[in-house]
């Protein structure tokens, strides 16, 4: 870090949020992936004029500054930048809760506020409005998920889908509101198209503004919740019926959440540890983990949301259209809050382990999931990510600092049955080769697309498997775009072929990045080779 | 024109898709708003090749292009330019339907596509989808409305949100597919996100692009289909706590569908002609018109989609909620199709008039509403905007040739029954000082927001009311800018005035405007003043 810039950061911000020592800095950027690169400096800003002038003085001296929101996005690239050295803003002390509004369903927060800090702030202040939480850590930013694409599981999982109004620092400082409106425009925050080009779509997965605040809309607490289960039991050669009746139950409203239907391993290393360490199972031996937890081949938790009769008919139609398939059961009983809670759990999970051959890890499963779908983040089912550790943590999940080593892949494929098998068969292949176990989540994002969630967990300590890990992801990520299914959010490793194959997208952008970053200072090389100073 | 553009046009096109004949140009270019611009020839190109070509030679020679789809944004704008002179471009040629992907619920169609054709073709070969139609021209085109953000009534009513997979040509010429998906990427058209950046909302409401394609989701058709009445009848004091209701009915899910609750004026006008040839009514006027037709202050008719189960559900939970303020009246019955149909509309006709005091004017009015919400799309409603003169037209509805006289503006308000009212109040008041009758529509975009669709009828012919419209569209576009309301979509009279009171916004659009087009060629003037060469 250039001396005279250093200096110029500690007038803006006092010693607390501004981190200069090099071991600190390089156990704040730890990562998951791989890859990983160690900037000058951390910046904590708290007020978007420390931004601002943070901004300016990149553009004077030329250093980059690259931004996360909370950085908590395991296995795709966390704080670590693109490049060694420069600036990186990390934007977790903004986190105020800037207004809940009731009436029209929404919560205008600061791209630093938490899954669990605006479920905390809506729970206590008896809010009517429920959080779409994901899969992954109650820690991550809400913001900084949803402009990362990133999904969730209720009726309200299209994260980026349910932001409206932005606003944003430019990479020049200036503050733009993209939707058209001024700052007196009443319906900024319920209304997403605005008058005029809607702009907010540039800030997405991209490198051309800090988005410092948004309003979300958030879903209204449902006269009645229910939770099911779904166990696929049938041979594999129904799997694409199956899947094509789930795309149905879409179409007609009769599934209204957004379920991941996981395979065996991703439920395995939710519940137990993996057996072999991280080295490959076989088939046999996957079956045999399977057997011990009475887990399927398939499954998947969801939840069921409206009035008395919306949820009853919900409840008729998917247990009718995904019977021929498998496993339905609707457990809200057992999991409902009351006076007899423990005990009614205590109950069923003697009843499922007897029974049902279900271990009590599995049936613990069951009382997070519930509580998932009803808006409470929790960092019970990304601790997958430690499976290859000794043990998961008992309180929260800290995966860069504990370094488990997660890469992601999610490609986007039409939601058709056959085709999504015919995928899934050739990618296993690809697993099996650079000796990993198959990791799939089968994720709808709608009835017409399904984002189809894989990945590896593999040693990050162990230098061979850390190169297995990312031979594997070159081959798997090419496989994928050969196949035409890009991936919905890219990985640090994937930054520089994006777009390659879309040259014509790329100029667009590289001429919309000149023109809004001239002097190429902000996060390079986020939205692949784009930037005006490559 | 000058004389070598025109010969390179000739090269382009045939002399069936160039118009170079003055009085041909002035009545295409026809317009029901007060302020209309004369291109100096029309050109209706059938291929991207000669869009290409005719924007490279516009590049050459300076010489601008206006586009539009199929330009029957009656009382927007129509097919006239913002300017004097220029090719104005018309796609209303390019109208091929590409795919129709019934598994998948989409269809991919060029931009000169209009409702009745995409209908025709989709009833042609029995597919499972509807569209969603506006209440405007069936003639309308598609994907224009759409880049308007145009709103239908059916649960795809949000157009512009029910795109995906754009094509288009940039001011420069190149093909761009602003998805950030290459062309082999197989969901396109099923997920709208992409990877990137999100840049098709650069082509809506703006002048960056010539949009010449694009995938459109559509709905499977239901299990059931229903269709309601709502008249209401109550005190315009318990008006606020309507609205809210009907916001709450949204929010659960127990009104699908996005009716526009129209008051007694805008009914009036597609039932019957004005009592007084567009001279503004007297209180007891337009009391006394209400009853000759029976017609309520507010009314709307509105589909129910679904399942049997979901269908009888909402009939249950609307006719529960809304009873306290009026008559919600389920006429299935006797619209549904089958052997008695004739009889059973006669039969209902006459019952609704003898014992509902409708007039048979007012009970055709619901079959056509009854068609509309089941996807077909008819002039029968925009024929209001002949209300003015002797009679409507029997067949197809040609506003603009017509010279009917219509301006619209469509503020977008929060949700919130009380700001809506009073707002309702002070907007009547400015109609009033104008002499215009009230017309007004709250058409409801979300649980959130509502656009309310107001706009005059007036007599076009008559240059002293041409300029009291313009006086009208003034004033009343100016309060509504300063309530902080602003127009859902912008007429020609309003480009110049746009985004004045977000200038950071201005200077955004102005710079990303500069990058894609350097030479300012492309619909000046279209996203107020962001020309590179104003």
């Amino acid at each position: 870090m250039v001396e005279s810039v250093a200096l110029v950061l500690q007038e803006i911000f006092d010693s607390e949020h501004l981190v200069l020592d090099a071991l600190k800095i390089s156990l704040i950027t730890n990562n998951c992936v791989p890859v990983s690169h160690i900037p000058a400096c951390v910046v904590y800003p708290v007020n978007k004029e420390q931004i601002q002038k943070t901004l300016i003085l990149a553009n004077q001296s030329g250093i980059g500054v690259w931004v996360v929101s909370r950085g908590k996005n395991w296995g795709y690239g966390s704080k670590s930048p693109h490049y060694q050295g420069g600036i990186l803003m990390v934007l977790e002390k903004m986190n105020r809760i800037l207004e809940v509004n009731e009436t029209l369903g929404y919560a205008v927060i600061e791209a630093g506020v938490s899954y669990a800090e605006l479920n905390d702030y809506l729970k206590k202040i008896k809010s009517r409005l429920w959080i779409d939480p994901t899969g992954s850590t109650e820690s991550g930013s809400v913001i900084g998920n949803a402009l990362d694409k990133g999904r969730g599981i209720t009726p309200y999982a299209d994260h980026f889908g349910h932001l409206c109004g932005l606003e944003v620092i430019l990479p020049t400082g200036e503050i733009l509101k993209p939707d058209g409106g001024a700052d007196h425009y009443q319906a900024r925050y319920s209304y997403r198209w605005g008058l005029g080009p809607v702009l907010s779509g540039l800030f997405v997965q991209s490198n051309l503004g800090v988005v410092i605040s948004s309003g979300i809309w958030l879903m209204p607490k449902p006269e009645k919740y229910e939770f099911m289960t779904f166990e696929y039991t049938s041979d594999s050669n129904k799997f694409p019926a199956f899947l094509d009746t789930f795309r149905e139950l879409m179409f007609k409203g009769q599934m209204t959440a957004f379920p991941h239907i996981a395979n065996d391993y991703a439920m395995l290393c939710i519940v137990d540890q993996h057996p072999k360490k991280g080295l490959a199972l076989s088939d046999l031996e996957i079956q045999d983990w399977r057997k011990r937890h009475g887990v399927s081949n398939w499954t998947f938790g969801c939840g069921l949301y409206g009035d008395r009769s919306q949820v009853k008919n919900q409840k008729n139609k998917i247990k009718k259209a995904l019977k021929p398939f498998g496993v339905v059961h609707y457990i809200n009983f057992f999991y409902s809050q009351g006076l007899f809670d423990i005990y009614r759990k205590k109950i069923f999970s003697k009843f499922a382990q007897f029974f049902l051959r279900k271990s009590e890890a599995v049936v613990e499963t069951l009382d997070w999931a519930h509580q998932l779908y009803q808006g409470n983040p929790t960092d019970f089912f990304v601790k997958q990510a430690y499976c290859l550790q000794a043990q998961k943590p008992a309180g929260v999940a800290l995966a860069d600092e504990d370094e488990c080593g997660v890469i992601w892949v999610g490609p986007i494929l039409p939601f058709e049955g056959k085709r999504i098998q015919d995928f899934l068969i050739e990618a296993k292949d690809i697993f099996k080769q650079h000796q990993f176990d198959f990791f799939a989540e089968v994720m709808p994002t709608s009835p017409r697309s399904v984002i189809i969630l894989m990945g590896i967990f593999y040693d990050k300590k162990n230098p061979q498997r850390t190169e297995q890990a990312l031979n594997w992801f070159k081959e798997f990520h090419l496989f994928c775009d050969q196949k035409g299914y890009p991936p919905y959010r890219e990985t640090l490793m994937g930054l520089d072929q994006l777009f390659q194959e879309n040259p014509q997208y790329l100029k667009t952008i590289q001429k919309i990045k000149t023109a809004l970053d001239p002097k190429g200072i902000f996060s390079k090389g986020r939205t692949g080779k784009t930037d005006p100073n490559p």
